[in-house]
Parts: C-alpha cells; sequence; structure tokens
C-alpha cells in the first residue's frame, strides 16, 4: 500500500459516524490499493465539529467546508450533511478536482441533480464521483446481483419493493429535517423511496420507464424538534407544531423497459417494521427475496430444482465465496449495518486506485432521482387515479 | 336440527369438489340449525356428473340444471361451474325461489354483477344470496377481522395485500378455461385478485375509492390443453397454440376512503409462491400480516406492548377462542384448506335458519366487482403512467 | 371397488371423531380398492354412544364392544379409547379374525405391548393389525422418509427430536385421564414421545440401541377433572385436588446402530408451543427438518447444490408428486390435522385389500413400546446422572 | 478520560482480529471511564507478529510474551491464543499484576482451570481477570438475561440448548489444532458447548447439578493441515492423515438445582447450520428463543397476554431500550458478529475503571468448566446408557 488518500467529513451525526467507522475500518480487514485516512471532520459548529474528530478519530476539524476543500492535503470529500449542502458541496468539490463520495439522494430535485452529474463529468480528469447508496454493499444483495446476471432468474416477470419503517407512527414524532422539504427535498420517497429505486435498476440492470404513484402525508403537523437523535428525536412538552412538508409514504406500479412489472412502496408508517428494506425478483427460471432486516439472508428458488424438492432456500450469505465476506469472519458469524459504508470505502478506495468510476456514479444517482421525479409529477396529476364506480 | 336443506352443486371440478366436502363434513362437526344434504350433482355430461355423484356421495345427477332448479325438492343451488354461467344460473335459480350460493368472481363483467345482484335483491322474500369469497372463513382471517373491528390497529394507514401464484410461469403451460376471456370474464384479477379486494374491503370495512393500475399478460399465446388437472393441465406435445386472452399479472395502488394507501398485486408468474394470499395492513396501534400458505398463523403487532418487548407475534390461530376452532381439534392441531368451504356452509345455513342475508351477500359481491372494473378501465387509459425522463 | 370394510369404533372422544371423519372422507377423495364404512360407535355409555354415532354417521351404536366383535358383519375394530383397553380390546378382536387398527402408544407396558405383538401374530391368517402412529402420515413427513430412504441426506449422524405442548403448564390445569398411570401407562412419554420414536425409528429404518434419560414431574397434585374437552378440560373452582401419577416431561439422549446420536424430548410444558412435533436429521450430504406446527412444509438441506447456494429449503408439500398429495388441492392448498387419518385409512384399507400387513404393525409398534420402557428403566436408574462437581 | 489501559494481545488470528477490532472500535462509540489502546501484538513468529501489528492497528510487536508482560507500560492481557497457553499466561500475567482477558474455554482441563481461577484470586489487589464468554453481549441475550431476571418466564422448566455447525462434515475436512486433544482439550464440547453451558447458566443464574452424556467422534482420522484459514483450513491433495483426538459431537441432559430439565447438544456435523448458537427457556409465564445466526432477533412468548393472542414475538432488538444498543445505530439496523467482543471490552474497560471484577469471571468460568469436565466423566462411565431390549 503505497499512497495515502486522506478524507474530509461534511457532517458528523448518523451517517458521518458510519462513514468515519468505515475509514477507519475498511484497511484493517481489507488489503487495499491505497490507504484512506480520516483526516478532517467537518460542521456547522466548530465546537461540535472538535468533539466530532475526537470522537470518530481524526486529527483536524473545521466549520468551513470551503477552506478544506482549498487545501492540497484532501483527496476525498465526503458529504454526509442533509441533502441542502449536496450539491453546493460536492460541485466545488469536484471542481476543486477533488473525489467525492456524496450520501443519497443525491440531490433535493432532478435540476439540482443534473448539475451535480455534470459537474461530475466535466470534473479535472481522474476526479472520481460516488453516490452512497450503500445497500447495494450488503453481502446478500451483492451475491443477488450475481445470480441475476448469471441468468439464474430468467427473465423477470417481476419486482416487488418494500422499504417499510414505523417511526413516524406517532403523531406525536417530532419535526426532523427529514420531514422539512427545503432541506431534504422530499420525504419517505427520496430517503428510502430512493434506495429500493436504486437497488431494482440496479439488479436488473435497467432504468425504470414510467410509473403511476401516490403519495401521502397522514400527519400534517408536528412538534418542533428539541433534540435529533437517531432518526428521529425528542420535542419539548409544550413544543409548538410545525408543518410537515413531505411525503409520509409513497406507492407507485412501475414498468420496466423488458416489460417486468413493479410495485414500489415506502414509508415510515408500517408499525412493526422497522427497517424492512425488501426486495422480490421473479423470474422465469428462479426468484430472489431479501429483507435488510435478515441482512445476512437471501432467499433463493430455483426452479432448476427437481420436482417436488423446489423451494425457497434460505442461503446464509457469510460464505468465502459470498461478496465482501472472506475478509470477515468464519461461515455462520453475520456482519451488521456498518459493515455497507466498510464496503463502500473498500470499492471506492478501490476504483479511485485503479483509474476508474465508481458505482453508482453521479450518472447512476442521477437515473434514480428521474424515477423521483416521475413520482412526484405523477403522484400529482388527476389522471393518475380511476374512480371505483358507486351503485345505482 | 329438524329441518332439511337439499343442494345443487352445478359443476364438479376443483370447486365442486370442495363444496361437496364442505356439505358433507359441516353438521359432522358444526351443530347447525339445519341439516344440508348434498341431493343433486349436474354437469355439462350426465355421463360425468354420475360418475362425479358417486364419488361426491350424492344420490342423483342431471346435465340439465334448468330441469334441477324447478325441482322443489332443492332449496340450495351452488353454482361452481366456470363464470360464464355464474348469472345465467344465478339468475334462474334466485327467480325460483332457491337460496343461491356463488363461487367467485361473482361476475365476467360489471353489468353481469349487477343483473345478478338485483336478481338476489328481487328474489321471493327469504331468498338468501351468497358469494363465494372462501377465504374470509380462514379462521385467521377472521380473528384479524375481530381485531380490527376492536380497534386494535388504530387508524389504518397501510393495507398491502398479494395473492402470489406460479403456475403460468412455464410459457408452455397450457391454455385452460381460466385464460379464456369469454368463459373467465378476466385472467389473474378476477380469479385471485378479487380475493384480496374482498379480502381488504372486508377487513376495514370500507370500499376501495379509486385506483391506478397496470396488468400484463407475459404469455400471448399457450398450447390447447388436452386434459385440464388442479389449476392446469395437460397439453399434447404437438399441441397447438391459441390465443390468452385475459390478464397474467395485476398490480395497483389504491385510495380507501378513510385516506388509507392500498398497495394491491396479483400474478400467476411469482416463481415460488403456490398460492401465498398475503395481506399486511398497519395502522397506528398496531399491525396484522397473514400470508395463506401458513393458513393457521397471524402476526399480530401490538404497539401497546411495553418498550422492547414489541414485535411481531406469531399467533397459532387453534385455539378455541378463535372463530371456528372450537369445533375442531386441540390447539396447535391445524387446519387446511378444505376447512374454508365447510365453514362457508356453516354461514351459509345458520343465516338462512335465521332468517337473514349471508355475508359476502350479491351487493357485497358486486362491490368488488366494481373494483375489478376500475381496474380494468385504470389499466386501459394512457394517462395512469407518467413517463421516467430520460437524460439530455 | 367390489367389497365393503365394515367398521367399529371404540371410543367417541377426541381420537374417535378424528378416525370417523377419516373413514366418511377416505373413500371420497381416494380411488379405494375397498370402500370402508362406518358401521357401529361404541361407548361405555349407550346414551352417549347413540349421540355420537348420529353425529359421526353410524347406523349403530352399543354399549357392549365383546358383542360388537362377535358381530360377523364388522370387518375392522378400530380401538379408539384410553390405554387401559388397547389390550383386551384388540387382543379380542384379532382371535375373532378382526383387522384392528389401534391408536398409539400400542399399550401401557412392555410385556402388555408384547401379548399384543403376540395376538397379531397368531391371528387367523390374514387378519391385520396396524397400529395409529398418524403422523407417518404427514405428506411432508412422508415425503422425508422417501428422502431418507433414496440416499439423499448420506450417511445419519444426529437425529433431534422433540414434541412440545404446554397444556399442562398451569398448574390448575385438570387431572385427566392422561395423568392417569393406570389408564395411559406414562404421561407425556407415551402420549408423545412414542410419536417422536416412532418417526425417527422408521426415517431412518433402524431401531434406537441404548438410551439416557430423565423424567419430570413438574406439578404432583392437580384439581380433579369435571368435563372433559380436547386434550385438557375443565375443573370445578373447588375441586378437590388428585395426584399425578405420569410423567410430566421427559428428555433423553440415544445412540442408534449406525452410531447416530439422537436427542429427543417430549413434554407439555413447554410455554409458546401447542403441538410442536419436530424432528430435524443430518446426515453427511444432507438434512431435513420439521414442525408439525406447519406441517405443509419441509426444509430440506442439500449439500449437493452449489458453494454459496446452499441452503435450507422451504419446500411447500403439496405437490401432485409429494406422498397422498394428488387426490387433494392444487399446490399450496395446504392440509389438516385430519388428513392424517384419512391417509391412514387409505394406506391400511389398501394393505388389508392386498393381502398384506400395514405399517406400522403391532411388531414394529412393539418396537416403540420397547423404547418406552428403556427410557423409564433408564429415569428410574441413579447412576445415569453424574454430578457436576462442587467448589473447593 | 484521563487514564490509558494499554493492551497486549497474544495471537493473531481469527480470535486476535476479533478482539483487536474491539480494542479499536469501542471508545468510538462507547463514553468510556478509560480508552484502551491496543499496544503490542505478539505471535510465536515474529514476523508474523509484525505483519498482524501493522494490520491490527498496534505499533509494537513481539514473539515473546514473557517479556511484554514483564513490562510496566502494558496493564491488560489479552489472551486470543489456542488453549495450550491459556493457563501458563494468563497466571504469570495475573502474577505480574496485569488485568487478564482470556478466551474460553478458560483451560484443557478442570486442574488447570482450579489453577487458574485460583491464581485470579491471588493475584495483587485491584488485578482484574475476565473469561471470553462474548456471547453473552448479544443484545438479544442480554435483554433475554433482564426478561429472566424481572421474573418474566417465572419457574423455568425447561432449557434446550444447542450449538450447532456443520464445518467438519466433511470427513476430508483437514485435522486443525482445534481437533487436537494437547493444544484444545476438548473438541466441539469445549470449543462450543461451553458457550452454551455458560448461556445456560448465567441466564438461569444457577449452575447445573448433574448430567446425563454422550460424546461421538464420527471421523477418526483427517489429513494433516497446510494452511488454517477461519475455524477450517486446508490440507494437501496427498497429504497424510492423522488422529483426532477430541469429540466431533456431544448430547447430554442436565439436571438444574430448581428441578429445571436441560437438554444440551453441541456439534460440528449439523449440515446446513453454520453458527446456530441456539438457546430456548420455558417456564410457567412465558418462553424467550434465540437463534445467533438471526443474532437481532429474540423470540419471546408472554403468558400474560390476552387468550387468543399469545404468540411468541419476534422482537429486533435493536432499540434504544435494549443493552449496548444505544451506541449504535437506529432501530432495524442490526450488529454483527464482532459487536459481541466490542461491547465486551465495554464490560471490561468499565469493570476496571469502576475497580469491581468484570463477569463472567474466572470462577464463573471455572463453573463452566466444572460442567464440561462432568460431561466427559459421564460420557466415559458404561452405566450412562440403558439398553432398549430387544425380541425374543
Amino acid at each position: 500500500m503505497t499512497s495515502t488518500l486522506r478524507v474530509a467529513i461534511i457532517g458528523h451525526a448518523f451517517m458521518g459516524r458510519a462513514h468515519a467507522h468505515a475509514w477507519r475500518t475498511a484497511p484493517r480487514f481489507f488489503d487495499l490499493p491505497a490507504r484512506p485516512e480520516l483526516a478532517v471532520v467537518v460542521g456547522r459548529s466548530a465546537e461540535r465539529a472538535e468533539s466530532a474528530a475526537h470522537e470518530l478519530g481524526a486529527a483536524e476539524w473545521s466549520d468551513d467546508w470551503r477552506a478544506v476543500i482549498a487545501r492540497d492535503d484532501i483527496d476525498i470529500v465526503d458529504v454526509c450533511a442533509p441533502g441542502d449542502v449536496h450539491a453546493e458541496v460536492s460541485i466545488a468539490a469536484l471542481a476543486a478536482g477533488k473525489h467525492v463520495l456524496c450520501e443519497k439522494p443525491l440531490a433535493r430535485t432532478l435540476p439540482e441533480a443534473e448539475r451535480m452529474a455534470e459537474a461530475a463529468r466535466s470534473a479535472p480528469a481522474g476526479t472520481r464521483a460516488m453516490c452512497g447508496f450503500s445497500y447495494r454493499r450488503t453481502p446478500a444483495l451483492a451475491y443477488a446481483k450475481r445470480l441475476v446476471a448469471d441468468g439464474r432468474l430468467g427473465t423477470i416477470r417481476h419486482v416487488r419493493a418494500q422499504y417499510l419503517q414505523d417511526w413516524l407512527t406517532d403523531a406525536d414524532a417530532p419535526l426532523t429535517w427529514r420531514l422539512d422539504k427545503e432541506i431534504a427535498g422530499s420525504g419517505t420517497l427520496g430517503d428510502i423511496g430512493a434506495h429500493i429505486i436504486d437497488t431494482a435498476q440496479w439488479l436488473l440492470d435497467e432504468p425504470l420507464e414510467a410509473v403511476s404513484a401516490q403519495l401521502r402525508t397522514f400527519v400534517a403537523e408536528r412538534p418542533v424538534l428539541s433534540e435529533q437523535r437517531g432518526l428521529g428525536g425528542r420535542a419539548a412538552a409544550d413544543a409548538e407544531r410545525g408543518p410537515v412538508t413531505v411525503d409520509d409514504a409513497v406507492a407507485f406500479t412501475a414498468s420496466f423497459a423488458s416489460g417486468a412489472l413493479g410495485v414500489f412502496e415506502a414509508t415510515r408508517f408500517a408499525l412493526g417494521h422497522r427497517n424492512a428494506n425488501r426486495i422480490e425478483i421473479n423470474g422465469d427460471r428462479g426468484s430472489i427475496a431479501f429483507d435488510f432486516e435478515r441482512m445476512n439472508e437471501l432467499e433463493f428458488y430455483d426452479a432448476a430444482d427437481a420436482d417436488g424438492e423446489q423451494g425457497f432456500r434460505r442461503i446464509l450469505v457469510t460464505e468465502p465465496t459470498h461478496p465482501y465476506v472472506d475478509a470477515w469472519w468464519p461461515a455462520g458469524h453475520g456482519l451488521g449495518y456498518e459493515h455497507l459504508f466498510t464496503h463502500q470505502v473498500v470499492d471506492l478506495v478501490t476504483a479511485i486506485a485503479e483509474e476508474r468510476d465508481p458505482s453508482p456514479s453521479f450518472d447512476e444517482a442521477l437515473s434514480v432521482q428521474r424515477v423521483l421525479d416521475a413520482v412526484e409529477r405523477s403522484a400529482a396529476a388527476d389522471a393518475v387515479l380511476t374512480q371505483v364506480g358507486g351503485g345505482a
């Protein structure tokens, strides 16, 4: 390992912590072609950034991302801040010749995403841009991708994707930035709907062509947040209420170029499901099914199995032959959520060292944003819904 | 048990066998207010009807349903034949003052269903009509209904219903009557889609208001059938191909009056799922989930459970306190598919004896047909799909 | 179908109802070589036997089993009464040249079982005797038997069998006949332990050679029963308590001739398990796992699957190719508990018509009784337990 | 955080890597009262230790554990080497006043364990000793412990513990040190059987009193190893075979002081189970069930739930209220295997800082060793097995 890649993280909340762990951990388990080093933590407040730098293991901190981007000794800018700074920071960093890893969804709007993708295309030669659709790095999904690519599912007929959470079910859950359109761009749609759109397009290796969508905001006003915590947070007992300006849930049917029929649903109101990021794909030779709440498992049905012996196999995706797994533990000793980010670092660092674009590129993330945009346009159109006729 | 209810079954294939078993079995396990007796089996061929009568335990048979309906000693006409005879037989039987149990979907088209519902309304006083949405009689779903009605789920936010089968995945599976629009009215939509629509409307006790749908016919031509068998059958090796005139799969989002968001999907191409009739409902106080492939189980999540102790409970719906179960076996000794029909007989006979309308009435079945119709209209409309914008 | 086999059922409680349903139902779904006919119901009380005969569909009833056995028009005696009459009735019936189907466990004690097996051997030529280990007739287990017999599991290393119920967990559950050594012979051991012993010996096709056992009676006294109901019943609020004279739970390790290691456990105190009759077998080529609470499923692991693709397959044992299933419903439409008894009738009637011994014969049931006996001897021996050494 | 605890790791294979990750990671996610620092990696070969030190993030390395123990700047000695060095290193380190974390099983034999426990008792005041039964640190099991301690299970009746692996199923899997009695002390028994014994004693807070055991060595000779890898490794195609001197599998019934009945089984031949460390406990008020292959889940059955609503709840043990979880990710974002070791570091560092003994202490580990010893004595005794009587 000859070269070092020095990283500046922009943002140090939930995502920043996950990314920092990954930067620290990847070189300890994987034999990387370059050594990443978490150098600077950037936040809005210098004081909190300093505290985070100590906690996350960075030597430096700053409250001035422009200054950090201008430094010669920073190679990678890792954008973990909320959606309202994605475009500005990423575009500036790319222009400065820094590799960029930007959290998802890429942008708040399609035009913003287009500008970011354009920035990635026009960055100085050799500058790489990647969007953090981290679920692709779940070994079970990476293995599913291999099965699909190898034709083991045959012609795809159905994609059934759901991302079910329940942390907004309580009408008194507070108003976090994720519920503010100005910051987040959209609600459930962009936050978790984007993940299942990306997963589906990536697994099938084809884009969604058309959608028919409904959005819902079940709770219109919520108490103003006093302290962010995880995805949610706390509000004072007497907190004022402010408006929720994004969607709480989204459902849409979709059509793929190949004729496959897609059904997508994302919500934060599916009581009982904490983080059920699920996808099932049915082809004419096989099927796969996945639920992130059992992230170490993949269900695989192979129509080539003998009559009477067919059934979904519960594959524990913890074998050395499975993607990413060889670097970790013996079979049956499962991985957790943060491994996705560690694998993301492995893939990004490898791509940089090998002088090729990482995946998902900003253009791939843009193709997700186009679907988000189509979903919003569809849901806003009157004609999308056909009334069920009443009685005489 | 003083009176006897003599039954004529019209049709003796898969459904006829299931119904005949139910007529025989219900009075053995349940204490009924009237004794049903399978009297006549009616089929298109007198020879096959005779053979079926012997097999099913009826003393008589006929190939003339009009003659049978005209008999004074027949009380109930049980319509188990394909969809193209539902309307004609049911309307005639009702006019003749016979109670009618008609298989689902009620009709091939909305106008046909309207005529049938009208016939039920205008039948001689005391004549009862019921539609065979038998899945309502699964103890687990009947128990779910009780939980919903008792407010245990709170305000409903999401309905997620799927009916997944896979017997058409093979492009060489033969062309049965279920694939012929003239006979079946529609394909997957009416055959199994109707079940999940009925289940959803019944569980929530409110109708679907609007839908946005896609239909697919994945395989346009299939070999002509030589021998019906179960849902499918066999075709000769050199069989000609004929056109599939119905849908293979349907997906739609739906909107309930209450604002709940529905996602429905039915298909015969979900490889690996033989009969996954599934529904999940999320409210703001609880959730339930059901899959007919595990018909003796209901998943129930109760938000009132203490923090840290919450989780979906796998309830084995085999307790004496559960609907229908007390008549059967000790807890943990599960029931099978045909019990649904036995329970249907119990409910129909009880309603007749108690001189009230059974449920689902033809009007309830009509409300399902209105959704089927809206789905077809939606899927035929261009505006339902919004194109995902391409790149520059 | 030329001949008729007329059946007298001795006993009309839980087991009698299950058997009666089977006698009625088997000829309706299976093409049998002889037609069984439920002729007489026998009970201790003529009045209750009459009522049961009406309910179960028999034309005659009696409170005198000896008189019934003496009749020329009875071909099969079906012993569904508690264990204390198994030997007397079965031996007399066999001596009278009647085919006998006797519920399990065959007897209360090993000597009693030996006399019964001897009676079967010395009965008039062509007289058949079968013991009701009905779980063998679960399609999933019959299919597992086929996999084992075909060598798909290779050399067997482990058998892990549990029969978990929980209906005695409550210390106030009443004292039924199943808790009375005089009537039942033993408790959990003979009632449900016998099932898993039979299943294991049958699946492996080899007997248990040696055991090391513990028995437990957790609750020594219980309120005297006032009304039997299912497996348990009701006691008056002020009921006296009487002694439980049998085991509540049993656990033993076992050794098979082949060197396979067995672990068996049966209990009525496994809270949460209503009827978890489970077995798992691990060989060096494959494994199978089964739980009766999901009786339509078999888990199968095939080591011949490709690396990375291995996993337990959930086989829905509802295909036409699976044992017994072709007579029933389309794939995915599961069966229930009583089907086991219907299949038992099919196999017994077929064996009688084909003039060969059914399985399990009384000799096979005797081999189970030998294990029950060894378990009781082992549990009574002091040397079976090794003390864990204490501290200094 | 004022003080630093400098750690020397003895051994840098599978366990060493897991421990090193934990030392690095614990202070990044938990607010610890002292800062651990991985200082030295010790191995048999200086060259390999140097390479490991670079990989694992330690500044120093050594092939002389005695010299390392003698250093003043080492506070904790972390024994991750095979069992044959546990006693020697731990005793020396304790005598030198170093805190010791020693991998499990504590020792190869009971006398060795007794010497180690004595060394812990007689170490300089304030010196702490802990044994690495890491599974206790699974949040789901730590939460189960809380439920048991709170009386939510009531009086315990049954403990059913299994540790099922399958990496020795193939008779050509190579002869690793884990199969050598000189090094490992015992085979499956000590390696994984020890875990479930510890878990059971810890959850119930009472020791096993007596056991009745069988041991099996299914494959007597295996090819000599050429390269260790994970739990297994590789052998040359023409490798000689050497003797397996330990057990491949163990099964025993057990008796607790309270009268609870235990059934324990551990094996490396349970094909299809990679790492199924399972325990189920049934009390008279509730039950819990756990399988490490789904380490983020705990099944809990509460008899206090209303009639008809009872069932095992699948609790996703990822809530802030669950042990250890608050330091990590939002609910539903599961943890992996290595988190156990991170939590172990948290608990050890906290105990040291708070000047109290960590748990499991060497005395607790000794109580596990006593059970291992009793199992071996039982399995060696002839009287443990009762022969099943043969026929006449």
